[in-house]
């Protein structure tokens, strides 16, 4: 099931985006952190231990939650179950946000990103990563070849924003396929500056070390954005 | 050929992402312009029209440029054949500049920026718009079809960046695959402020009156960038 995924089981070592990913943080020290669907909390004891102040992970799941106190014994780090489609922050409460995979699952991302927004800093970052909606879009959304047997990506349905459903490791999870340009001009009206947008793709290394990464060149799986709320 | 497409024979009516793409513009008016890949100047003679006080198209092609200036009577446009790979701007001396489908033909899209972002007033727009790199990607950028016997777009190399060659009412036209992340962080790189991306759709009414269109929203073919030279 979903927690012998690899990102699951190794943490940060099982995700291959994860050093572009950090590459987009700023210094994390003396910083107070949000971890927008925190999952089994890999990222909110990385901040942890590279400065943070103060964790707090947030996540719909409550097993997930479970399991996050379980491996944590910071008591500078707080869990916390909640849903990502109401829950209110205190007001610039925090100095950074993160969110991992996550915000595909969200209906109103209008919503989220304002209240995101109010929550952070003047001057703090946003950093996130969601499925690419090339990744997302179509209704089929499975490995085809083209015509010189190459691995290719079927795209359809791209301008046909909301709902997809999928199963993936439970029947019919529900995901929501927006535009890119609808995703950065969410964080746009809401006060962000767009920092930097990432399509995640392998290196040469990862290919090495890991071959079945390759195909990740053919199209992108993940989309990585960082943002700042201006000051 | 070329000069028989929709968009050269019938000017912006023709382009169904002008009026996204004229969304973007700030008041023209009293501003000093440049269209970077002028083509016949429809744009060109549309800005002189709503206000701006000086134009200067570019473009590469001469045959262009000879009916751009045919079809021209206004003494505040100036058009000139230049090659957007080496053309140097003077410093600040532009309050509006707009391209469109054209960056995606040149290989250095960071001089580019860097170029234009000297050449433009602090404050001022570059607003344009390249073909979408999910419609550039592959080897085969042809429609197939779903199992389901829906129109899709296939996509591989995604993540392989630079050259492709198509035959496009000439043999081999090369043109430059980049990611949107790439052609944001050029941008950002340069100074830019991001203000608004929009992978061009048609609206129900373009579809209505052209339905030809319909197609379009299975894979977006334009990219719309707006961005802003900080002050």
């Amino acid at each position: 099931g979903y927690s012998q995924l690899p990102r699951q089981v190794h943490g940060l070592a099982g995700a291959p985006e994860w050093p572009a990913l950090r590459g987009m943080f700023p210094d994390v020290a003396g910083r107070r952190a949000i971890d927008l669907g925190c999952g089994f909390g890999w990222v909110s004891r990385w901040l942890r231990e590279n400065g943070a102040i103060q964790v707090l992970g947030i996540d719909l799941s409550e097993s997930m939650i479970a399991r996050a106190r379980q491996t944590t014994t910071d008591s500078a780090i707080t869990y916390r179950i909640a849903d990502l489609e109401m829950i209110e922050l205190p007001e610039a409460s925090f100095d950074f946000a993160f969110s991992s995979l996550t915000f595909h699952y969200i209906s109103d991302f209008d919503r989220l990103t304002r209240m995101i927004h109010r929550s952070l800093t003047p001057g703090s970052h946003l950093v996130f990563s969601i499925e690419h909606p090339i990744f997302m879009a179509a209704d089929h959304p499975n490995w085809i070849e083209d015509e010189d047997g190459r691995k290719t990506w079927p795209v359809n349905r791209y301008a046909i924003e909301g709902e997809r459903r999928t199963d993936w490791f439970a029947k019919d999870v529900v995901k929501y396929h927006r535009k890119i340009g609808t995703t950065l001009g969410a964080l746009i009206r809401a006060g962000f500056t767009i920092e930097a947008v990432d399509e995640f793709a392998p290196s040469a290394q990862q290919i090495r070390d890991n071959p079945a990464l390759e195909q990740e060149l053919e199209r992108p799986m993940m989309l990585l954005v960082a943002a700042r709320r201006q000051e």
